[in-house]
């Protein structure tokens, strides 16, 4: 049958969980694969989930008094190294252009990988006096890491994304922000993304480079492997220190500012995928679709197209719309809104027309339901609220059910041999017993939770009295 | 007093008028310099300029049926050179990337300056039947060209645009799409930029770099230099012929697409300091000013800022609304909404309030009127009308008055010294008379109109018979 190719070309998420992401990114066409090795060319269909992500996010930012600016995109390599730890940090893997035109360039500039040395160059001319403070400052762009091994979405040589940047004139106050932001992010994976997370700080081996304090959102795939889903970061005066950013405060005092960093990049879509998905494709939740109802004619009679348009101007107020009007059979068309995740569905066929109804069907549990077609606004709405709510508890039924306890190492061992998700084990706070756990398991200190967590005294690796409890986990 | 220092930090327009740019662009916040030589910072009112630009175009596009994507930043040197004309036009002028991280690379890889030969790379994989077409591709993004010369917004070694690719089955489609992108610049330029263009041809030596045909729209500053302000390209099937990007048509027959490309950038908001600007700064028209409408206390008791606090939630559904609570004197506020140009200012002191009345001062012609409160979201929306309608009528005005008719040489050279604006004349269609004629006057040719105009059989040049007439001028 026509209608089950696409589906067909697809491998089952047991069966080979990468390779399933893969044929997802590509059938659902999300992104294509260009000359440039190691980038990726981001289609319509992914890029209008990422501009929904940007509409959503940005105006949140915008709430928190957070003001657009744009930097340059090269860093001189003399800037790049004022901030000791931060130029260890991405030196490494940075790409050099040395030519500008036809002249050698009297020194390398990076592309940026990251843009807080420019924001601090800026700020150290910009800021003079506590009028200037706080400053929130944010970018959309893209960055570049040279990355040896790629994976659509998650893991390329460039990615879009966006970096907060702020200035603050007291160490309260960035350590306030830093936390704010978070939320922020927090926030948008549960409520827009329907994506459950976790919140907490980085250890010293896992925070940012340069920073005093990272914090971090995790989220938990349906392989069981943890994303790092956007991170804020808390740089103390570290910076500005290293770029001389101070300020007269109101006693006419100088005072070196307080800074945040804080980013969300296109790997969100590869959470979406890997958290909602299934073996049909796709699974978008309302919120962030950029078609939330696709009306499918059962045949193209000019009766039924007719019909399909008053109804789609009708409902193009209150959702995202459209009309599959290709010359595809139905079959293909019913699988094509499946792979690409579109949440619901209406067939509307010749009988259906006589009788005054049409059929619903919804992507999470392709459950159908007939409605009158004088009910469809407030029925689809319905459907559309309680496949959001679905699939966030789903999500979060996962999460939770994928939450170990581990008393000592050898459970731990086994555990992350046998049990994909997260494992809670007391830490030490030694970094020896992070790089040991790395290397006998692959896992990696995720987080360790914002509220103290405890379920013992001894470090579930050395035995040492433990200082914290650290959610551990593989990771992406 | 207080409230002239921060318009007598600006020259005068007449006196420098370079001066005056710079300094506007500096006092209004626009953008910042950063140590990166040549690239600018784009602060956050310039950027907000950016983004309600990008608003009004990305959905004109979207109407269009224009879809956004994401091509990758680099292109590698043997994607550039696949086609000829283009990379001759663009190699001088690139940065190159010659190492990633600490390997250097197989190949140079330039930093976009224009993405082209991506789409075209992508297209070509893309593209295989007449059911793909058109493919109507648009992309926001920052490119890189390495000038010598820099000047904020107008030249500089990154900007930010949009580059707008499509493939077509056809010459006539293509063709047609080359226009229609054309209309919608210069819809936006004359409806909300408030600046009137002309919209014509380039000749072949002003043509875009591969392109069959180029069609641009040009604007005449204040000091009667034109500013190329959008073009639209048709490339026939040359690049797909370079990149062979091939379709089978309805008769299962091999073809050729045909495409487009189309682009506008930052250097927009040059244009409208330069059409708008007088000399207490900038001066916006409504439709793009990211705040219409600023609320000034003229004392900040807790009654007057209640109810300017209750004034803006009432007016924040109609305009972008703002107060300004600064500890600054009204007299500083006042030139600064001047400075920034924003449209129209409500004064409120303890007098007005008593009265039930304010004063709104409109920022192009500095008119004052006294308004009562009951009356200020009706006539703050007529006066808002009125100021967009009057910068465009002042800008129209200023072109019809500043297009001069030249016969012969004399004429056009003695123009050219002393008459700024565009001159009209009559030319045979040889590169050698507009070589001529930019090295005797700097003058070069700005376009060549959609609709045949005609002053004469000779040209203004060489006296030959003529082939066109030409709108002639000295630019950005």
């Amino acid at each position: 049958m026509a209608e089950k190719k696409l589906v067909e070309q697809i491998t089952s998420m047991d069966e080979d969980f990468a390779q399933w992401y893969t044929d997802v990114v590509k059938k659902a066409q999300l992104m294509g694969y260009s000359s440039v090795k190691g980038f990726m060319v981001i289609k319509p269909y992914g890029y209008a989930i990422w501009e929904n992500m940007q509409k959503e996010l940005d105006s949140k930012f915008k709430e928190n008094g957070v003001q657009n600016v744009y930097m340059p995109m090269l860093i001189p390599e003399s800037l790049l190294q004022k901030e000791k730890d931060h130029v260890e940090g991405f030196a490494p893997e940075v790409a050099w252009v040395t030519h500008g035109g036809e002249d050698e360039l009297s020194e390398r500039y990076c592309v940026r990988p990251t843009s807080e040395t420019l924001f601090c160059d800026f700020y150290a001319d910009d800021i003079h006096s506590y009028r200037d403070l706080p400053k929130l400052y944010n970018q959309w762009c893209s960055v570049v890491r040279w990355e040896k091994t790629t994976r659509p979405f998650l893991r390329s040589r460039e990615f879009l994304w966006q970096e907060g940047h702020t200035a603050h004139a007291t160490a309260e106050e960035a350590g306030e922000f830093t936390v704010r932001m978070l939320d922020v992010y927090a926030d948008f994976f549960e409520n827009i993304l329907a994506i459950p997370v976790l919140k907490g700080r980085k250890t010293d081996k896992e925070k940012f480079a340069g920073a005093i304090e990272t914090y971090t959102i995790e989220s938990l795939m349906h392989d069981g492997k943890a994303l790092q889903s956007g991170t804020s970061h808390n740089f103390g005066d570290g910076f500005a220190r290293a770029f001389g950013i101070q300020y007269t405060d109101r006693e006419n005092k100088l005072s070196y500012v307080h800074q945040t960093s804080w980013g969300t990049t296109t790997r969100m879509i590869g959470a979406l995928i890997m958290v909602h998905g299934d073996d049909s494709g796709l699974v978008l939740p309302p919120r962030i679709a950029p078609t939330q109802l696709m009306l499918i004619p059962i045949r193209t009679s000019e009766e039924i197209v007719t019909r399909l348009r008053e109804i789609k101007s009708a409902l193009d107020n209150t959702f995202r719309v459209d009309i599959d009007l290709s010359d595809k059979r139905p079959g293909w068309k019913f699988s094509e809104q499946e792979m690409r995740g579109i949440p619901l569905r209406m067939e509307l066929g010749p009988r259906d027309l006589e009788n005054g109804v049409c059929v619903l069907v919804r992507r999470d549990t392709k459950e159908k339901v007939e409605v009158s077609l004088d009910e469809v606004e407030d029925k689809a709405g319905e459907i559309l609220e309680d496949i959001q709510k679905n699939l966030y508890e789903k999500a979060k039924a996962h999460l939770k059910s994928h939450i170990y306890d581990a008393y000592d190492y050898e459970q731990f061992c086994e555990m992350a041999e046998e049990k994909p998700g997260f494992i809670r084990g007391m830490w030490c706070g030694e970094r020896e017993c992070e790089d040991k756990i790395k290397e006998d398991t692959t896992a990696t200190s995720r987080l360790i939770p914002l509220k103290e967590e405890s379920i013992g005294d001894t470090c579930v690796c050395c035995k040492k009295p433990a200082k914290k409890l650290v959610y551990w986990g593989k990771a992406y």
